[in-house]
C-alpha cells in the first residue's frame, strides 16, 4: 500500500461546470496504483466537487439554474462586502461538498456510464482552482 | 494495509430510501479486516449515498416529502426527453451525494445509534442500482 | 501504512457552527503520519460534519439562517414528537452530510486559505457529539 498526492489547477471563465474526470484518470495512470481509492478535494470555499451527469449539458444547465434560484444573489445576507454572488457561493459549497472518493479497481475509477467528476464554480469572475488529488492503494 | 473490494445490487421499486449498513457490514465481515475505513459509492447520476436516521420510518418519509418539495418535477427543466422525474433525480443526487466513508474499529464500523446507510432511489421506475464497499485498512 | 483511529467530543450549546480544525489538526500531530488522508465523521444523525469558510463569523450565519428558511420548523412533519427542531435537523443532515476527507502532505493537512472543518450542529438544546478522526498514511 502506498499514497500518492497530485495537485492540479482549473481555469474557471465564471460561474459553471467543469469536467476533471480526464485529468483526475491521467493522475491514477500516473501513479500505476490497481486496486485502492481516490479522493479528489477542491482548496477552496466558494467552489464545489462533485458527481453529476457527465453526457448531457442541458443536464448540466439545469443543475446551475436549480442553484441559482435556491440560493439567490439578492438575498439580505449580513456578509456581503465581496460582491453579491460571494455569499451564495459559500452557501452553494456548504450544500454540495469540497470532496468525494471513487475506487479504483483494475487501474480503473469505478464510475457508473454517465458519472462524471467535476469542480462546480460559484463565483462570477475568471479563478484559478487548486484540485488536490490522493490516491491510496497498491 | 490492504484493499478489499466488493460490489452488489440493490433493486429498487422506485422512489425511496433503501438500508444497506447490513450489506456493508457483510462486507466488511467478509474483508476480516479490523481497523481502517469503508467508502460506499453508487455508481448512478439519478440515486444518492446517504448517512440517515435508521430507527423511524416516519422521520424518512419526511425527507423524502422535503426533497419532493424543494426540486419539483414541474419546473421547467431544459433537460425533459427522459420523464419529468429525471432532472429532479439528478439535482436531488448533486445535494446528497454520490459516497461516504464511515472508520471501522475491532472490526465494526463507528456508526452512532440511529445512523444508517441508506440509498436514496430518486426515478420512478424500479431499477437495479451498482453499490460499491472498498475497505481500506489491516 | 498505518491506520490511526482517534475519537473526541465537542459540546455544543445550540444551533450553529463549531470549528473542529485545530482538533482534528491535533491528532494529526499525534499519529506523525506525513502522508495520507484523514477523515473525520459525525456519529449522529441530526448535526453535520463540513467544510466552511473559516475567517467571517458573519458569513458562517448567513449559513445557519440559509438553513433556517430552506428546512423551516414549521412545515407539517409526519415525524413530530421529538420537538419541532427535530425533523429539521435530520433533513439539513442529509442536505450537508457526516463526513470529510483531506489530504494529508508533509504531516499537514492540505487545507486552502480560508477552509475550515465546522460541526453543523442542528439542534437546540445542548449536546455531547461524538468526532471520529480516522488518519490513514505513512
Amino acid at each position: 500500500m502506498h499514497v500518492q498526492h497530485y495537485h492540479f489547477e482549473v481555469k474557471t471563465d465564471g460561474k459553471g461546470t467543469y469536467e476533471l474526470t480526464d485529468q483526475v484518470t491521467d493522475k491514477i495512470d500516473k501513479s500505476s496504483m490497481r486496486n485502492g481509492t481516490v479522493t479528489v478535494f477542491v482548496q477552496h470555499t466558494s467552489c464545489s466537487l462533485t458527481m453529476m451527469e457527465n453526457a448531457a449539458p442541458a443536464a448540466r444547465r439545469d443543475v446551475e439554474r436549480f442553484f441559482e434560484k435556491l440560493v439567490p444573489e439578492d438575498s439580505d445576507y449580513e456578509h456581503d462586502d465581496e460582491g453579491p454572488d460571494d455569499m451564495p457561493a459559500h452557501i452553494r459549497m456548504v450544500l454540495t461538498g469540497a470532496s468525494e472518493t471513487v475506487p479504483i479497481v483494475g487501474g480503473k475509477m469505478q464510475l457508473g456510464t454517465w458519472q462524471g467528476i467535476f469542480l462546480f464554480e460559484h463565483r462570477c469572475e475568471p479563478h484559478r482552482r487548486k484540485i488536490s488529488v490522493t490516491v491510496i492503494g497498491e
